[in-house]
């Protein structure tokens, strides 16, 4: 696989935005092998809110959130022409083989196998991240809603810079609460994988990563 | 089966009163043969949202919504004592044999059945008065957080009197917006249910309609 792509759920906030995201990755399934792993967004904000008012155990609340995943996957799969849901590695790999765009919905696999830690420091950013391992991507592409990790966060502190190139070292370090989950940086030094924060309102600069170049980003190096 | 109950997503607003609702289910479960079927809640809410906001397919929007409700019964299920998930009519009736209280996840029956027409006509209310008449229950009732049908909307209207009993043919011509959607009544009619719209938060009531009392609630007859 190319890239394992991430489409974070806040995306859907702009649906003009999301809408030619989709338009532009089915694009991109035509000449890279690609898989898209959906966010979990306001279905799994629901999940959070349960979480607050119940005090869920901790593995329900896992599950819920995988659940808000499929849920937004079945979404995004509406509105991306030629994409295929779908909930197994192989077959992932036979759609973007054939030029499609899978979009995996991780809840089967992540019951079958269980390989993370059921909290709330493992996210769609860390499930991803176990999927890209498992179909061999050579890239990890998380497309959120702004450039990549700050120094601080943006929307408080004026001052925030953008962090070009980071090591998976200093980012499981980085005190500042970051776009990225807590648990990424373990997932990402294991599989040894290649990846990057990337503004998805932008869709170009998603395509460049996928043509080996540099746009406005964060770099994490395994 | 006895009854096949409906609990209302909004329940979940109140903690302390569901978590009462959810212990007094077990407790009536070891005398009568009942099913659970979840509400779609705040999940089905987002689904609402991201439909008016992107203009879904009414298939892609109906899945969701029914997903929505699998969500909810995974979190009933988790503060349910004695209540087992299922996806089958066959294991929701062995365990409520078994005094357990069986909570419905419906989305694996819908899609192999697809009984229902794919609108917002058609929610919960309907499905599980589907699941109901599947399961040849004495009764359905749908547990929400009003009284039952009123007149005229509560919230709105002082002067909304509560329908203490009313024909399917009147409920399906009853011009205001009620608590319950506008696909029941066909189904109502079609399996001859004995329909109860009733108040959650005071579990006792549902506790009564369970013993053929007449608490404070609507009753539709078929």
């Amino acid at each position: 696989m190319d890239a394992t792509l991430k489409i974070g759920g806040s995306l859907a906030e702009e649906p003009a935005r999301l809408r030619a995201l989709c338009r532009e990755l089915s694009e991109m399934a035509r000449n890279h092998r690609i898989t898209a792993v959906p966010g979990g967004g306001r279905f799994a904000d629901v999940v959070r809110e349960l979480d607050e008012r119940f005090h869920l155990q901790n593995t329900v609340a896992h599950n819920m959130a995988i659940l808000a995943m499929d849920q937004y996957g079945i979404f995004l799969s509406s509105i991306t022409p030629g994409s295929r849901t779908t909930c197994t590695l192989d077959e992932a790999r036979q759609h973007s083989e054939a030029g499609l765009i899978p979009i995996f919905l991780p809840s089967r696999l992540m019951s079958q196998a269980d390989p993370l830690p059921h909290s709330w420091e493992v996210t769609s950013d860390s499930i991803t991240a176990y999927i890209a391992g498992e179909l061999r991507s050579e890239k990890l592409v998380l497309v959120t809603d702004v450039d990549g990790i700050y120094t601080a966060d943006p929307k408080d502190n004026p001052a925030a810079e953008l962090i070009q190139e980071i090591s998976v070292a200093d980012l499981s370090t980085l005190d500042a609460r970051t776009s990225v989950d807590r648990y990424l940086s373990e997932i990402i030094a294991k599989a040894r994988l290649d990846c990057y924060v990337v503004n998805g309102r932008y869709p170009e600069r998603v395509r460049a990563i996928l043509k080996n170049e540099l746009p406005r980003c964060t770099r994490i190096r395994a």
